[in-house]
Parts: C-alpha cells; sequence; structure tokens
C-alpha cells in the first residue's frame, strides 16, 4: 500500500508550539513512528503552510499512485473550501485526522468544512490519529 | 483488556434498515466480527433504545472494570445532553464512533453533544469504526 | 386493513389535563371511539411516555403486518430524532397527527422533527385527527 | 353542506408540472374527482394566481354561506401575510392542505405563516388531501 | 392641499374584521370622517388588496398632482418589497400610517420594510392615525 | 389638557450636534415654539441624560395631573427596559417621538423597546413629531 | 430564435426613477435597443407590478413556442416563491437579470430566491445585462 | 406537609461523579439530611435515569396528595419538552432547583425549558438549594 | 448577621405597578416584613433608579461589613454589564432575586447578566423570595 | 481590446473532476476557445492556486494595460477578502464568473465576497460565461 | 496640549478588583503616572459610575477647551448607545482604551458599540493604554 | 531592541489604493518614517500577500531574536485562524494594528480572528499605528 500523510498550517511547529495540547514531538519525530508502525508499506509525507500548496499535492496524489490520504490541515480545516474542493475533485480517498479533540476545543474548531468530503474522521488520539487512520485503509 | 461497546437507539435495527447507508449484516453479526478481531480481549455489547440506560450503563462501566467504552449513540448523539453528562460522570474513557460520514447526511447530524466529553472520535468506516476506535485503546 | 394508533409522551393524561387544549376524554374513551369509527378494521392501540419504547413499537410494526402507524408523539414531536430515525427504518407508513393546532401555540411546536419521514401530517382536529388519519390509508 | 376549495399560484400548472411531485391529474380533473366524492354536498372550486384575488375570495366567502374552506395557497403559503390575515379577518373555518409533504421538500417550504389562523392542517396525501379536508368538516 | 389616501390589503375588512385591534367602523366611514376634517383640503381615497396595484397607485401619484400620500399597507408593509420600491421611485412624500400599535402584536408585525423610504411613521392612533399623518402635512 | 414632554440623552445637544439629522434649534427654542404650538394647555419640559432620572420622572407623572406624555428618549430607546418598564408601570399615556426617521439610519436604530408599551409612536417629522405627539391626545 | 423579456415590478418606471441607478432611458427605449441587437431573431416583451401576472406569463412562454426568457422580477426577485415556482413549473429556460449590480445595494437584495431555478444569472451591465442575456441562447 | 423530591439523570451519581461541581456526598446522604431538616414534614425521595418515568412520577403526585415538588431534573431540564408537558399537565406545584449555579457553567446549562411552567426556581446552593424550596412550600 | 437588600429599577413603584405580577404591598411594607423575618439580624435596605448608584452600593458593602447581598436589580438584570462587573468587583456574596417568575414572562426577560457572577438565584416566590435569599445566607 | 482570464483554485482540474458539474473539457482547451473567439482582440490567461499570487496578478493588471479582468475565483469566491480587497485597490474592471450555477448548489456557494467589488456578475452558462463576461467589456 | 482621561463604570474599584485583570495600582495612582509621563501637557481625569454623566463631561470637552479624550467606559463599552451618541455629538476626537484585551475574555466583551464613532482604539497595555493614547494626539 | 513590522495581503498597495482610507504615502516610505522614529532600535520589515509565508515569518520571529512583532495582516485578519494558531505558537508577543479604524468600515472588518491571541491591539491612526506599536514594547 502506497499512503500519503499531508500535514498543513503551522504543523511544522509541533513540538514546539503548544506542548500541552499538542505533544513535545516533533513532526518529523511523529513522521518516523508512522512510517516505521507501517514498515510493509509505502509512506511518503507532506508538509506545507500554504493552502494553495495542499490543493495542489492532492490533485497529484492519483497520479503518484497512492491508495489514501491522510490529512491533518490544521486551521485550514475550519475555513478553506479550497481544499474541499481539491478533495472532492480527486478520486483518491482522504481520511481527515486531528491529534487534539477539537471539539473540546474553542467553539470555531468544532466545524469541520472538509468532513463531508472525506471518507472518514479520526481525532483525539494525538500522534495515534495518523496510525489509526492509516490503519482504516488496511481493514 | 476489557472493552464496551454500547450501541444506541434503532442501531437494533441495523442490517434491516437504509440498507444504503448501514450496509445488510445484522448488529449481531457485526458484533460477532468484532468479538473475534479482538479475540485476545475481552469485549462486552450493549444496546438500548432507551436513553436512561444507555447513561446507567456507562455509570456502572468502571465498576465493571471496563478499560474502554466505544460508544455509537445513534440519534441521541445530537441532542442527549443527559448521556453527555453520563460520560463526564465517570472516568472510564469513551471513544464516540459512527458507522456513515456523518457529515455527510443532513445538518443535524453534524452536531455531536458527546464529543468534547469523549476521548476522541471515529467516524466514516462503517463497522471498521468500531473495530479501529477498540484498537485506539491498544496503541 | 390493521391499524396501530400510537400516544406518545403524557397523551395517558388526556382528558385530565388542560382541558382547553385538549377536550375532557379520556385516552380510552377516545380509542374506543376511533375503533368505533373503524370497525371493519382491525384497531391497535398504545401508549408510552417512553421514548426508546416508542422506537421499539415502530420497529415491531412492520413484523405485525400493521397496513399503517397513526403517529401522536406528544412533546417528543419536536426533538426526537430517535423517533424520527425509527420511523425512517422501517417501511410501514407513518402519518403524524396532532390534536390541538400546533402552530396556534408555543413557538417550539411549531417545529416537528419527524414530518420529513412521514407519510403526512394532520393536525388541529382534536380527536378527529386520528380518524381523519386512518382515513387517509383507506383513500 | 358547502364547501369552497381555493387553489392558489402555480396550482393552475398542476398535472403539467413536476409530475414526480404533484401526479399526472390536471386541477380540473382533480376538482371533478373531489365533486364525485362530495356528491351530496355544494363543492365550489377558485383558482386565481394573484395574492389579492384569493384574499378577496377568502372575505367574500362568509357573505355566500360557505360552511367551509380548503385552501391550498401553493407559494404563498410561506410569505403572504396578506392572506393570513384575510384568514383571521373573516369566521368561515379554513382547513390548510398540501399535496406534496412540504417537510419533505426544500427548507422554506417548512414555515406556513398561514397555519396559526387554520382551523387545522392536513398534509402529504396527494389529491386526497382535498378529500380529508372536506372530510373534517362532516365529523 | 391635495392628500391621497392609500389603504392596501384587508383594510376593505375594517370595521368588519377583529373588531378589538380595529374598530368596528368601515373604511368608508372612516374616509368619511377624515374628509370633513381636512375639508379645505382635496382628498382622494383609494383600495386595493393587490400589491402591483398600490405600486402603480403611487406611480400615479406624482402625475396626479398630489402633495402627500399617507399609505397603510396593511399586511403589505411586512415584506412588500415591491412597494418599497415604489416609493423610492416617486418624489411624493409618503407617510406611513398603522391603526394598532404594531409594536405591540406579533412579533412579525413589528418589521417594516417600507419606513426607511418613507418621510416618517404614525401608528397606534386608530383612525387618528390618517389624520395626524394628514396634518403633517400642513405643519 | 396638561401634556408632558420629556427628552432623553444627548438631546441638550440638539442643534449643536449633527445638524443634518437634527436641525439647528436648540432644544430650548423647540420647546418655545411646542409651548407656542399648544397655547391653551399646559405644556411641562424636561430633560435629563439619566435613564434612573427618566424613569422617575415617568413615575411621577401620574401623580402631577399630565394627561399624557410626550417622549423622545434618545439613545435609551433601543435598549433601556428600565424606561420601559417605567412606562408600563405608570396609567399615563406615552407617545413616542423621534424627530429623525430612525428606520432611515443605523440598524440598531430601527428597533425600539419602548414601542410596545406606548400608545402610538410618531417619527420622522423633525420637531413636527412632538407637535403631532401632542395633537395625538386632543384628538 | 424567439426570445421573451419579462420586466417585473416598478420597472415601469426605468428612466424616471433613481436614475443614478437605473440610467435615465424608458423601458420602451431599452426595449428598442434590445430589439434591434436581436433584428434577426423574434423578441417579445412583457412588464407586469403584479407577481401573479408574471407567473401566468411565465407559464404561457412553452406553448407560445419561446426558446428562451429573460427575467428581471425587480423587487419580487427577492421574495416571490411563486415566481420561482413557476419558472420550475416549465421547461423554457429563464435567465435572470439585473441592471444594477444588486450586491453593491443593500442587504436584502444580495438573495434571490429565482436564481436556485433558472439556468443563469447576470447582473451589472445596465441595459446590456438584457443583451448578454439574450446573447446566452444563441452560443 | 408532603413534599416529593425528584431526581433526574445521571443525579443518582452525585458524590462519585465532578466532586468539584456537586460535592461529595452521596444522594443518599443528601437526601437523609434534607428528611432531617423536614422533620415534622412528610418527604418523599425518587431518582429515575429515564425521561419518561420522570414524567409518570409528576402525573402521579397530585393522586399521591403531595402538596409540592421539588424536581432538579439534571440534563433533562435543557431540552426535555416532555417532562415540561408533564409539570403544565398537573396542578401540583413545581419548584425547579440546581445545586451547582447552571449559569456559570456551559452556554446550554443556561436555558431551561422548564421554568416557564414551574412556581419558581431556586440554583446555585448546593444541596440547600433543595432546603430552600422545600421552605418556599411553607412560607 | 448583616444582610443588605438591594432594589433597582422601578422597584419603588411595587405595590402601585402592575398588581397582578407584583402583588399590593409597597416595597416598604415588603422591606418591614422581611426584617421582621429576620429580625435577630441586621438589615439594611437600599434602593435606586440609577444604575451607576447600584454599582457603588454594591462597591461600599465589603467596607459596611455586609456578610451578604440579595439583589432584585429590576429591568437592569437583563442588560447591566456595568452591575455584573461591580458584583464580580466585590467579595461580598450577592443572591439574585426576583419576585416574578421572569422564565414565564417576555422572552428578554429570560436572560440575566448578574447570575453568572453570582452565588445563587432564587425567583418566583414573590416576596417571599428575598427572605429565601436572606435564608440562604444562613444555612 | 486587451482582456484578462483568471481562474483561481482546483480550476486547473478542470475536465478532471466532477464532469457532472464543470463538463470534460480541460482548461487549456477552454481558454483556446475563449482566445479563438476573441481572435480580433488580445487574451491572456492565469491561474493559480494560491489566494496571494491571485491577489498579485490582480494588482499588476493596471500596469500590464489590460482592458478588463473576468475572474474565476473558484473555491476562494466564498471568503477571500483578501481577493475582494485586491479588486476595490485597482482600477481595471473585474467580472466574476462561474461555469456552474452556484446558487443551484450547496448552500456556502450562494454567497461570493468578491461580487460587490465587481462590475458585474456572470453565472451558470459553462465555458460561456468567460465568453459573455469578455463580450460585456466590448458593449 | 490639554487631555481629558475619562474613566467608566467599576474603574474607581481599580486595584482593588480582580487584580489578575487589572493589576494592584489604584486609579489615583495610575492617574499619577500619566500626569508624571505627560508633565508638559495638561491632564484632567474624570472618572463616573452613571452612564449620563460621561455623555455631559464628554458634551462639555470642546466647551472646556480639550484636544482630545482618553475614554475607557468599562461595561458601558459593550451596550451604551447614549455614550456612542455623545461622542458623536462633538467634535472633540475621542481614544477607546482598554486596560486588558477584551477580546481574550468574555465574548460579550468583544463588542464595542464605541468603536465606530471613536478616532482610534488601543487595548491590552495595562495602565500604558492610556499612556499611548495620549501620545496618539501628539503624533 | 529588535522589532518586526509586518504587513499582509494588499498592504504593498498602500498608496496606490483607496487613498482616502490609507493616505497617499507607500508602503517604504511608512516604513522608512517607522525605522527613521526607532532609529536606535532594530527595525525589520516584512509584507507578503500569500497567509501561509505570514505565518512562516512569525515562526521564525523567535529564532531570529525579536522581541515583538507588530502586525497588520490586511484582510486576513478576518478569517484567518491559520495566522492566528501561528501566533499562539510562539512566545515573542504580537500587537495587532490597522491603519483605518476598521469599525467604522464595513461590518465584516469589525471581526478579527488574531485579537485574542496578541498582547494588544491598536487601530485608527494611519501610519502612527505601527509607531504606536513599537512603542507600546518600549514603555
Amino acid at each position: 500500500m502506497k499512503l500519503l500523510f499531508i500535514n498543513g498550517v503551522n504543523l511544522n511547529m509541533t513540538g514546539m508550539r503548544e506542548k500541552g495540547v499538542y505533544g513535545s514531538q516533533t513532526l518529523d519525530e511523529i513522521n518516523a513512528e508512522i512510517a516505521a508502525h507501517f514498515k510493509d508499506d509505502i509512506c511518503e509525507f507532506f508538509q506545507s503552510n500554504i493552502e494553495g500548496e495542499i490543493c495542489e499535492q492532492i490533485h497529484n496524489a492519483a497520479n503518484e499512485g497512492f491508495d489514501g490520504i491522510v490529512l491533518n490541515a490544521g486551521a485550514y480545516t475550519h475555513y478553506s473550501i479550497a481544499i474541499r474542493d481539491a478533495i472532492a475533485a480527486v478520486k483518491t480517498p482522504v481520511v481527515e485526522v486531528h491529534m487534539s479533540n477539537v471539539h473540546a476545543r474553542e467553539e470555531f474548531r468544532h466545524t469541520s468544512v472538509l468532513s463531508v468530503v472525506c471518507k472518514g474522521v479520526i481525532l483525539g488520539f494525538g500522534k495515534n490519529s495518523y496510525i489509526l487512520a492509516g490503519e482504516s485503509f488496511k481493514l
């Protein structure tokens, strides 16, 4: 299996920002753990702070032969209709993930404009959200 | 590990109702698959159509030694502050699950009054939502 | 024809509560009149104050060979997505009825979460709402 | 008994417009069936696309000795406070009807500004909505 | 001075409808009192139940040399952007009147879409609302 | 007749503030014109910027034998439930006035919390709003 | 090609009303320009201030062999569900037009209840909105 | 005097759940204190997690000769129109109580659908809320 | 114990205004009854119609050695963030009271901006609301 | 004439994404048709998925001598105040276009934050929306 | 330069109330620091808890020759249209200040009804907000 | 001191766009004035139209040793949760500035999603907003 893990805006700061919420591992360390977990699969990792670049990466996923995308869009989750439309424009299934339980945080984080076009949503399990999402493609 | 899978209102009709949404397996068949998946763990299954009975089952979970609860409250998800308060009243972690992607259905299904007090949420993977939720306790 | 008349919460108090709104006949007396009106048909009557029991009675209607359900859910009309989903889960047609004109009462009574999944709605005719609903299955 | 059946805007297109919703009988054919059903009563039929003319017809109903009005105001149902006030201005009882289940259609069709001043509401039974409404005056 | 008094929908029922709200004088009797009050001025009276005809009467007012229009649009007050635009389209000043205190009635009567384009508003004085409005053009 | 004209907050600035809206006459000059207009009646004038003092003046109006109150509460119109309750607490009829057409100004000026408990409302006629309101007590 | 241009309420005042918004050409002059532009096609023009008459004209368009309707409903655009349903009731395609950019005017003009059932929308180009709409049927 | 103290959903967990909010006494201990306080009166205590059972207990209160009901409905306070209607259906006066100051907690706890049909409301005094409510029947 | 009873705007009219709501005892008579009830405690009484003066009285309560404040702010309850902040600024506990059941009156009376910073709320018991509030400090 | 056609986010996927909505021609093919249609004019084409780059292209349009901009901003239409401000910052007129009838799609697509600052809007005509918009500059 | 610093309701409690938010300096101490900072200018200080007195102080500022007003209206910031209108009524520029970052506190503190008529807003810098506001008049 | 001044989208057009709002100085000229004002400090200036680049610049500020950030995010102020989260992710204090008084402009400009995570806000002083913000770090 070939899986693409996309992290959106500010997630390059993971491990450096609000550690109470996101833990103290860096994104690279988390990605390494994910790759180790799925050692029999091909895992690729992409991070961008730019909304349009995330759209383009999603556009390209089908051509690049990915079986599934695990997407943590960060703050863009809550307002990027652009990313929503990018997901709807491709056939590759996307699973939306969040490390924190967004429903236990500020009101505006309770709304995702992406969920409606995703296959499923997994949130609240820290770095394990990525792993469970990856597993969902293998069940 | 000892896991409790609680299904709420109308879920006894699974496999008999809207098959396009829920598939054609009955709840018993799904539960059997879950038990098989977690064959090294203790899995118990509870279903009730009565809001107050679901609350009571949650109240009892700690005394009964469960390590985690996987909860699909059905329609009560969207308005049962009673179940919300029951979850908040116990220390046993609860993972909210839905078989369908509720965000791709009617507007009122986009709101869960339970998520804020759950450990995490997993939705959209059919019967595998239960399995991923069970797995989340083992990572 | 075999018809099921379901009365929901507080309707056991009919004839005893707000007589200006509901009249002074008891539910038993009303049911007797209905049965007399449909004397060539099989009429069964069910009343419960418990939301989950009303769902279960709806679940069972198909197995029990009813041709139609006449449902006055009482206060549950306005918020029970559980009953809504129960109606959607069965093939037996349901007609929603109210004795009073709910649109001439408090604002919150103007909204029914059930209507969307019912075959039709009849309201405002006192006990005759039940009779007209029963007749609707015979036209 | 003397009954007046009023049909509002666009209902002259019945049988010609959205047949999936309204069936393929014309309004004249439906009216003929209604008249046949109530063959022992006096039935009169009025249709207008003009809001003010519908108001005037309601104003005149009492003088013309009608025992009841069956009103399908069409789209005016959702915003014509003018028709609402016309109903409130006369003593002749009015029953609001709709052929389709308006609650299973677009959001804006869920609100009727007329219901509050009507005796009752009957909707969802196709042409039989008119017949049940007429029957309601005879119970 | 030449004054035009326009009455809108259902106001032809004045004196016949809700007497607690509107009194028991007919519109003709009220108009006669107004004409008597302004006996040194030219008063003309127009009533229509049809929104478009009210618009046209407003369009014509300037050509017909009226110094002012006193307008009680009835229920159209609350939603007729058509009449609003008709008022904005002419230079003749319009004073909006209501016999009842609309702010002490149903919520929807608290909003007038016409006031913004009128010179002023006078409401709550019964038939004297018309007289005060007429006087306003003479101060 | 004995009439009380109450002016609320900032109206002491009339003639000095936004002259495009309120004209260039001072409040004293306007009051003098009003007194001249009603020269056969007793007119008293009260102005305060303090909400509670306006309430107290209304409380006292009945004891002081006023036949009517003409009230321009200024900005308090839009939020002072205190003044609303003061009006409701006394039997002396109150007419609400505004010099400008508040409906043609900012959105928040379209709502008056006072109108519901007043006898009537007159607005948009500049200083003549006071005179028309005074006249309303004499018709 | 046979095209029908329908103008709704107050548009007979074009050239006479708010010239800053609508220009100083009369509707007849604009229609003449349109006819000249489409000199090889059959153009018919209809204007009415009465909502129900506009509905009827739309009803008749198919029978009269029109290939398309260009509709400027004026103020009815914003609330006439009646016209909306008339458009939905016929197969002749309708293009909604406005001379002004309604989105740069009052808030209530930003909403059209008609657009959803039209083929397309063209607005902001003055009289050229009609011409572009007519052209759209010929591409 | 004969008083009925009804506790609703999750209140059986009192003393075991969120002790910061509800204290560490169990419901039985609190009830014992209440009974001791009102030692010259008859106090009965009822707790249920099931909405319909709470309704039925209220229905029965009059027959059972209670002079007053003290009701802490728990989470049902915020949405149970069923319990609201049960209170309205009986003549026995009901006082709504809450141990915590619900207005200082989550937004959704600020709304009670029950208050409108209760005699009064007492909240924020911990277990003393019950005692003050009981006292209210004796003043 | 030393208790301060503060009455806000219009409460000086108690016994003179809406007697159906507030009874016919004057505030002085009610205060005398309260003082008699708490004859072993020191009771002081303050009434003002001016929002800022109520704030100042609350500011001073701590310096003056009061053990508790019983506050009926009248209409200011619904919008005075000033009083809310005054309560939050002092350590003396405040109990909010209302004589009437505000939840059974107009919609705007259902919201209190004060409750969140008070110790508790007692409403609906007429003059006994003050007495129960005073008692709450002694339990 | 020199025209600039700007396509925003995801429009590079045209012809590859939701073909039911957007047809099966690629953006390059559509652009070629547009260029052919305006063969006597200079047409330039720009596409970007990045909001800020679209802003910059608009900034540069005046310097580059364009007579008009045809802008399909894609999903950014619904929330990019940045692009709105870019349009307002330049003098070159902009026509907003959409290929689909956005008013017949999801609710959030009914709102454009751009329209208010554009010269006009054209939507619903597929690729012809671009051509009509280009024509609008030539009338 | 002559500057007026106005502090509104409850700000006399500064240093005594919520020290976490406002620090432990009293208002007099803060004013002394401000005066010291602007030692070459004339600084006057005014504090009142009464809305109408704040309005009057603003009315008088021009006559008293102030070059600018620094206004911290306290809680009145959020609802006093009276103070807003007082600011609009004078030509002296007003800068709104807050010591705390009101946007990081309760929702209702995020709205200021004053900002629209002020020259500018400065908030979040503790006592330095006053100093920066004073400096703004000198740049 | 080392200060970073970040300007967001469209601010590169300052001096060229809406001069009534923003003045006629270019951003470079304004930056030069700021640098001159803070001649004893290190000032750096960054402008980008791309949301993600602004986030990245904020991420880097701490590593680059800045003592404070002055941020004018332009239109992104109103919806960029991405920038909000970037600010929250770093320890460097950020002061939000606007040249214009955004509260005196369109409704949507009244809301900033950034303020809650900033140290303070300064707006309405033209280019001096930047200078006052810089000064705030030095008090």
